[in-house]
Parts: structure tokens; C-alpha cells; sequence
């Protein structure tokens, strides 16, 4: 066991070294990353994912690169044109990636009126803030997270938000992790959640690198294993919070929060503040999308599991009613309901 | 489209014809059987495989088998002692299934007082009774399922319990076909059935074979179809029923009951009367069988998709709760609650 570093500086801050995700999660191998060619590849390949974790790569990516860049300048202008040029060029590797797109531009923002001298440090100090507001809120959301635990109970988890898609610890997965470090004997039931597998390929990685005692079931075993008596409380992300307190989630969420209502677990999202959305009134205001039906019949086997020409229905989040949820754990505190009343009092 | 006949006699009888059932879902194999090792290969290999089928098929082996043993055996003892031999080597190509054991000791039995010249047309007549039995057994199950059914109405079902492994409709897939054949236009949901598939593989098969409706879904879907609107009641099969109307079946079905619960969606179980077990008080008697972790981890996929060294836990039934049960189905009717009480009146 290691403890989990995704992305981090390499010798000199002349590189960049993050966790090879796609190969996981079989191995957990290391990549560097010395050149512009490489950092493009790092995000296009998914080696590197995760919102959070690839707006934290692309802003030590812009630093590191930008020591040769500034060096070979001629002067402030021709520096700055040089980078501005690389920023598009990596944001052009994952066009859809919002957070990338917001990093670089941030980024950017900072040494517009500095001089060719700062460049380089502003571009440093930039990039590590932006990594440390990230492990900050994972953590206060972790630390509060954690305030629901005690030794020995028996969490449920469906997807995946750890600590390889952000900083250090991640939302839902952080206060399991935490709970490791401060001595306490959690056990986790992931979900394996299909059909894309975040549960059996990264949750249970992520959790058992750390050293906590997980146990990878199919989503379908989620009512045995509580009806077991194996779990005391269940532990989810969010992407999207209306106002009301409704929430999507990766498909399969609501399902875990049913099951959890009927057997009397409590049942808890984690999730940013920024996830919040109080101009959503309700859930019904949330559009789910849709994806390829060859994720269920085709993707990951050695070959097609269902008939050829068959309908598929694959939606890949759901809302989850607010009535099923005992507490929405942010980085400025659990919110408890009335969610409509207390989340406008802290956000509104 | 072609009506799927699992089991068939070949031409002049001296052949079985079955659907190879390892190339579903992708092909619609047949299989020609005409000796006994590939009679033993086809029960072996799980071409032809479901207890109530392995029971047919092998009552047609012994029919189509014997005729060229009472041909060549010198008088009506060496006939009878190749046939014994004959049903102890088809019996061993499948040791723990209890059906197959079954028929090959009632159509031996069926011989015993019978000359030399009566023996194939005897075995013939146990073997279609056999077949017959099991017609009409899921053809009474499938008209009372298909009592409940209304046309455009949503079903979600979950693993397998259809013609494939019986002999032409199935239990709780049964009405499905069967309103199909009467006109009605249903659409089927069918949960894919995680780890081992029956739903992908199976069910989807035979339902869009049979022309109907159906669209696969990954478990986890099951909650949103049915916040949706688009379930307006649940089918599944049942291994074992209890005194109190708690059943077993594959794993995930008490989270379908749940779920169907919590959206106010009439929940019903199928199965032959033979399932009903009285001796068994309730849910908590019944075990359930603990299979190899790899099935969640490692089958079916073209690589690995867990950690290696990850503890699971892949139980293969769930017992669902008689509260969570509108009725149970069987080829004698369907059964209401009380349950307790209706079951012994109908079975005691």
C-alpha cells in the first residue's frame, strides 16, 4: 500500500508524474511527463481524468512548460503568445472538459500583467493554488464526512468520487479513506455500477490502496448486503443539487437510496458546493443523458453478451428524491433537511 | 423470427435436435444428437442446459438411443442391462442435476415389466409424456400470468425463467410470449442480471425471438424505468417458495420487490407448484449459495476489470420478502395473501 499521489511534480518541477489510469486497475503505474506532446496525450488518452484532477495536471503542465518557453522568449510578448499557444493547444486535447478549459484560462489570467521575469513563478504559484483550493475541499468535505462514522460500521458506496478524479482524498470516497488514516475499521460495500465499472475499476482500487477493508459486490446485491445487516450508512456523489435537494447522480443512485430508506440506512451525498444549483427548482429539472447501448451489451467483454439488434435503454445518471436523503455534505458543512429551507439559508 | 423449439425429435425419430444454446445470444445454432457421447457432450458442455430441459432431452435420448440397443441385444435382460448402462453414463455427464437424474430413473422404471419388443415404444411414450408434462405445466403458468397482463402495458423482469431452459413458454417469462401470440403489444424491460448475464444472454434472446417488445436494461436502471412510468408490473421466477410466501430467486430480485414497492408497482412471482416448499417456514431457512468472486471480476470481459487480491462477495440468491408480493403464480393459479394461509389451503 502507498499512499495514493495522482498527480505531483517530478525532480527539479522539470516534469510532471501522475498515476497511469489506464492501467488500472490491474497496475498502478507512473507516468512522466516532460513535453507539451506528452501533456496533450496524458489528457487525451484518459491517463489523466477526472475533472478536478485534469484542471490540477494542465495547471503544473502550463508551469513546467513554461520555464523552456520563457527562457527561449525574446521578450514579455513573445513569452506570452508562446503560452497562450500551449494553453489552447491543451485545451484542444479534451474540448468538452470544462475544468480544463476554466484552469488554463485562470491561469493565464494571472500573468497577464506581469513581467517576463515573474512569468514562471506567478505560473507556479498559480497551478499549486489551484491544487491545494482542491485538497482543501476535499478535505473539509472528508473531515465532515467523517463525523458520520464509527469503528467498526458498514458503509455502501455506488460510482466512483475519490481521490484519482480530484487532489488527495475525493467526496464521497474521503472520509473512508480518512477514516483509515485516523485509526478507524470501517468496511465498504462498492457497487460495482455498471455498466461503465467505476466501482469495481477505481472505488475498489482506490480503497484498498489505502487499506481499507472493501468488498466489490454487483449492484444487484446492494438489498442482500443490507438486508445482512452489513450496512449501518451509505455514502454517495453528486453531480447536480436542485434546490429542493434532489439530485443526480450516476445511474442506479436512487435505486441504492430506496433500498436504503426500506432498511432504515441513512443515506448521504457528497458533493462541492459549486455541484448546487438553486436556480434548479426540483430534479425534474435536471435532463439525465443518454448514452450508447453498446456500454451494456459490448463494452469491456471479450465478446457481445446480448442479442444482435436488441433495444438498450442506458441512461447514464438519475435523480434521486430529496425525501430519501438524511444529509448532503459539503465542504462548508452537512446540510440537513428541510434541504429546500437550509440550502437557500447557506447558499442562497 | 421462428418459434423457438428448444427440443425436437429428428427425422425418423432417430435424432434430437436442440438449440445450441453456447452460441446464444449471437446465433441460433442447432444441434443434431445421434449417439450417446454426443448426447453426454451436449448436456456436458451446457448445449442444452435449465433442469426442466436437461430432463427432456434426456428423455428423448433414451427413446432415440434405444433403438439400435434392443435391436442388437441378444434378449430382453442384456436389452435392459445396456439401457441401465446407457442412463448411468448420461447421468454422470451432469452429477448435481436433479432433474436429469429424475427422468432417466422414471422412464427405467417405465420398463421394467415390459418384453423386449415394448421397450422402445415405451420409452417413447414416458419421454413425450415428459415433454408434455412440462407443456403443459408452463402454458397453465404463462395463461394465469397472462391474466394480469393488459395491452401496452411496461413489465420489467429480471434474470431467466423462459422457454430456453423449459420446454416452450417458461414461467415468468411465459405470458410474455404468450401475449405476444394473443396480440396484446407489451413492452419488456429486462435487467441484464449481473454477474452471470441470464437477462443479456437469455432473456432478451428469447423475447426479441418471440417478437416482443423488449429492451435491456443494466440492474441498476430499474429504479428510473420505473420513476419513468414506463413499469406497470414486475415478473420474475422463483427457486424456492417458503410457507410464508418468501421465495429465493437470482440474486437482485428483492431489489426489483423493493423498488416496485416504493413506486406502487404490483410484484409477482412464477413457478411450478413443485417449488412451494412447506417444510420450509419462512425466508430465514433458505441458504444461499456463495459462488467464486471471479464471476464479478474476471468473466466475460476481455481483461480483468477489479483489482487483483479485491475481496467480493457474489452470492447467487436473494430472498424476497412475502410483504413485497402482490401473488405467486403457478400452473395451478395465483395465489393471494395471506400467503400463510392460501398456500396451505392450495398445497397443504
Amino acid at each position: 500500500m502507498e499512499k495514493l499521489v495522482n498527480i505531483k511534480l517530478g525532480s527539479n518541477e522539470n516534469s510532471i508524474i501522475i498515476v497511469d489510469q489506464r492501467a488500472l486497475p490491474l497496475d498502478l503505474k507512473y507516468m512522466e511527463i516532460t513535453n507539451k506532446e506528452e501533456a496533450f496525450f496524458a489528457i487525451e488518452s484518459l491517463a489523466v481524468r477526472g475533472a478536478p484532477a485534469i484542471g490540477i495536471f494542465a495547471g503544473y503542465a502550463m508551469y513546467v512548460l513554461s520555464k523552456d518557453i520563457v527562457k527561449n522568449a525574446k521578450d514579455e510578448k513573445s513569452a506570452k503568445d508562446a503560452l497562450r499557444e500551449l494553453a489552447d493547444y491543451l485545451n484542444s486535447s479534451r474540448p468538452t472538459a470544462v475544468n480544463l478549459h476554466y484552469v488554463l484560462e485562470r491561469v493565464m489570467a494571472r500573468i497577464k500583467d506581469v513581467s517576463k521575469d515573474e512569468i514562471v513563478a506567478t505560473l507556479k504559484d498559480e497551478a499549486v493554488k489551484v491544487h491545494n483550493e482542491d485538497k482543501a475541499m476535499c478535505k473539509a468535505i472528508s473531515e465532515y464526512g467523517l463525523t458520520l462514522l464509527k469503528d467498526g460500521m458498514g458503509v455502501i458506496t455506488h460510482c466512483n468520487a475519490g481521490p484519482l478524479a480530484t487532489s488527495e482524498y475525493g467526496t464521497a470516497q474521503g472520509p473512508l479513506i480518512m477514516s483509515k488514516e485516523r485509526g478507524l475499521n470501517i468496511r465498504v460495500y462498492a457497487d460495482e455500477t455498471r455498466p461503465l465499472l467505476q466501482g469495481a475499476r477505481l472505488t475498489s482500487f482506490e480503497l484498498h490502496n489505502a487499506g481499507v477493508d472493501v468488498t466489490l459486490i454487483c449492484d444487484n446485491m446492494a438489498s442482500l448486503v443490507m438486508k445482512k445487516g452489513l450496512i449501518d450508512i451509505a455514502f454517495v456523489g453528486a453531480d447536480r443539487i436542485a434546490a429542493n435537494g434532489d439530485f443526480a447522480n450516476k445511474i442506479g443512485t436512487s435505486g441504492v437510496a430506496i433500498l436504503a430508506k426500506h432498511y432504515n440506512i441513512p443515506f448521504y451525498t457528497f458533493a462541492p458546493s459549486s455541484t448546487i444549483d438553486l436556480s434548479c427548482a426540483t430534479g425534474e429539472d435536471i435532463v439525465i443523458e443518454e448514452r450508447s447501448g453498446d456500454e451494456i451489451a459490448e463494452k469491456f467483454y471479450a465478446h457481445r453478451m446480448a442479442p444482435k439488434g436488441i433495444k438498450t435503454f442506458n441512461p447514464a445518471f438519475d435523480v434521486t428524491d430529496h425525501s430519501l436523503l438524511a444529509g448532503i455534505v459539503t465542504e462548508k458543512g452537512i446540510i440537513r433537511p428541510p434541504f429546500d429551507v437550509n440550502l437557500k439559508k447557506l447558499f442562497g
